[in-house]
């Protein structure tokens, strides 16, 4: 078979035939692997005596990278479209340190290659690519963005007054040094994570904590009822139809009628909706 | 433009309006300001440092805020009912501070002040001012008040019959000081916090507090539980009406007709609390 | 007004009238006010200093609450059944450390007294007598009982095998000195506590402790779902009638037919379940 | 009674007779008693002064297993189906280390016999066949297993980059002394358990600890909206039948006449997903 062009698309973009999920899994490995070079790089003992056997795979990691990144670019139709779009960016990041180390070499430069590779993690964001499993995730997340921002702020106002409040209470000898070391340390209460570097040590500061506490357990709920709930809705709501008269497209499942003009509505079969 | 009394008001406590979105979004960064500053003057070097500047943009802002809270006073019909509001008296609180240093100069007062300026932190709750997504989410919590009062208050009996067992067990070599120190211990571990400062040494300890743990693992469901199913009533039960043709009666909020049938629906007084 | 058996049944177990409402409100103080004595008894400095204030308060209170208790058996028909009911019991663990300091007095049974004064902490228990929020909770809970025995058992069996693998992969050198120890650090992570006081230190441990954490931060979701389904449906299905047929009594809120037998339901009033 | 084979399947592999309640009872039991011999032989003090008594306890249940095995063999009617279901090669784990150890005595053997025979732990396993609560629990998992995917995989992800970012920002001297470690922390943090084994020490390290941590409070809410959305769709779903008189199509799974009309339903195969 003739390898043209549009069957190069297929195999690169989409997964639908043999040779397109044979070249996504190699990807995927190449990517884990990039990624594993970088960590084994960052343990000492491994970094001296593997040093060399990483840097040249590497390479040949950036090498290959490099070859699938102008291969993407040409075979679609429209490659600045691509160059442009949220994964041509990805792309292009995994490749840049790995060229830059090849176009400056010497001593000085490797510390900040050490930095700049490590952008490279965001090859793992590719996966996301692979998997479709997360866009009714991304949906029932897209949805509630507002409440969540609205907890979130909620979460950092508390956080700065509980932090200000230890500040006074507590008082430098305990290590709330400053407002923001305080702050610090009641996003580690509020949140449970309790890492214990910093922890009253006077009655009011161990009582004033216990109420930060018990909050930060309550409230927990307010996020996950904000996901739970929407998710919900998403499930049950994933009638995608739009109404021919007024363009309403948030249909119940159970809808025959447009709930804003009272249209009847089509029934065509896609169910999912396009994100 | 004339800027009359009405325009004022437009501008001052809507945000329907370009002139009004740009009062609000400068309060917000001046609010942010102000905290910063309170927050950085904290912080030991930068308060030897920048002491001069930080006073200083402190003593605009002050007046800045003061400026506002007096137009605010002015624009509105009923002044008093301003003033004794909530969101009267944050802004009283949040110029309060600045002021009490201009009247009160002088070395001794300074650490007062220090005290007294914290409450500037409280402008930030302005903030909620700002947002109207957080209105369903304080109709959920406040319609599940009594269930989430009630399981704090399982909560606080549950500490302080862990506490005093665990003070019986441990004893004073482990920590445990006294039953108050060993329910803070309690309050720590039930909501999962667990900084370590305080940790069972002896076998029976370990095997309560993971008694502890596991109850405070499973009862986080509780409160999870009363906020979700609160937030799907709210945002699926508000509308009551019932379709004069089909005899449907789960409308959403913003249908107009059956989504059953197509009948027109009767909009009857507005089903949403006021809250 | 005289004051008969009745009128006391009254206001000692009702809360309805004026005079109920006032005994249950001094009862409440003076419960608090008892655990109050036990925990500031605890914190040595204050033992020292205000040992006989205390103790005398505290024999008032134990005078009080044993004349409640026998009011209580005065005016309930079957006081049998009362001193054997759960409160009955508790009412009796409230008053009975009190009452033995007063029969058994001498130096070498004070650490025996302090032990058993604890129970008074169960006092506290009581307060679930005075509010009926907690109700729907309970049922919620009762209900879904064998969900969160599953549950438990699972997370049981997760960190027996969790800590015995870490008990050979840690080993005594890094504080695992046992498999119980070891299955105690199993719990502290699973429930994401995580004191500190146990932590691993090979590469392996740490790989394996992820793990646990992230498992523990996903299987939370699962009591959390159990609970939250179990009370959208308490609430949905508040419907307690009985079909006069086949005596099913699970229907629906908009059940109108016995979805067991096809018996037409009668429509009466009371919605709240019994409990 | 004779006990034929079938008798034996009966009492062997079913709970509905008294007498296969009693030897489930018996089994659960026994592996309690074996898994608890491994807990209490691990600590030092134990095992020096009951070695000799729990290697006896140890060989005997070794031995009851066996035959236990042995009959599950005999009365099946496909042992190789038996012996490589999950069940067969559980049940044969459990029995394995005990026989190694009668096979290969000696003092070298020991130290291997100590690992070997902690899978001994897996006959907690056997739980989950005597208890049926957990079904529905595993169905609502297994429908959500590819967005629970998804979410680990994120989580992940999350944990990588923020590890990669904190190595660069906290170095060596806070301990985070490579890539690896520093993810460790990450998924120390993220899923907020907090040890403080590990803990960032400059201003920046304490910013971005405190993003991932409000990150992983707030995304918690994901997996808890997956498990619950599912098991709220499994619970009320599952029954999918339509009334032929009145159309209703929301019948609850043990629903036998129409709720809505009091019309039969036809009861068409068994909708539960065989798992």
């Amino acid at each position: 078979m003739k390898i043209n062009k549009s069957r190069l698309y297929e195999i690169i973009f989409e997964a639908d035939t043999k040779a397109g999920r044979f070249f996504d899994l190699s990807l995927i490995i190449l990517i884990l692997l990039s990624i594993l070079i970088v960590l084994m790089d960052s343990i000492p003992p491994v970094h001296e005596k593997y040093s060399m056997l990483l840097r040249i795979t590497e390479w040949i990691i950036t090498l290959l990278f490099t070859i699938e990144y102008m291969m993407r670019i040409y075979v679609v139709d429209k490659p600045v479209r691509y160059i442009l779009s949220f994964y041509g960016i990805i792309d292009l990041m995994a490749i840049l340190p790995g060229l830059i180390v090849f176009i400056f070499p010497g001593a000085q430069s490797l510390l900040v290659i050490r930095a700049v590779r490590l952008l490279r993690v965001f090859r793992i964001l590719k996966f996301s690519r692979y998997t479709s499993a997360g866009r009714m995730l991304m949906i029932a997340l897209y949805r509630s963005r507002e409440k969540i921002l609205m907890f979130i702020s909620v979460v950092i106002t508390l956080v700065v007054i509980f932090g200000t409040i230890m500040y006074l209470v507590e008082g430098e000898e305990s290590g709330f040094t400053s407002i923001p070391v305080s702050i610090y340390w009641a996003v580690v209460t509020l949140t449970t994570v309790g890492y214990g570097d910093l922890a009253p040590v006077t009655g009011l500061g161990q009582f004033l904590a216990s109420v930060v506490m018990i909050m930060g357990y309550a409230i927990i709920a307010v996020p996950t009822g904000i996901v739970t709930s929407e998710m919900i809705r998403t499930s049950d709501r994933s009638n995608t139809q739009v109404c021919s008269n007024c363009m309403f497209d948030k249909h119940d499942n159970d809808a025959k009628f447009c709930k804003k003009c009272g249209m009847k509505l089509d029934l065509h079969p896609d169910p999912e909706p396009s994100f």
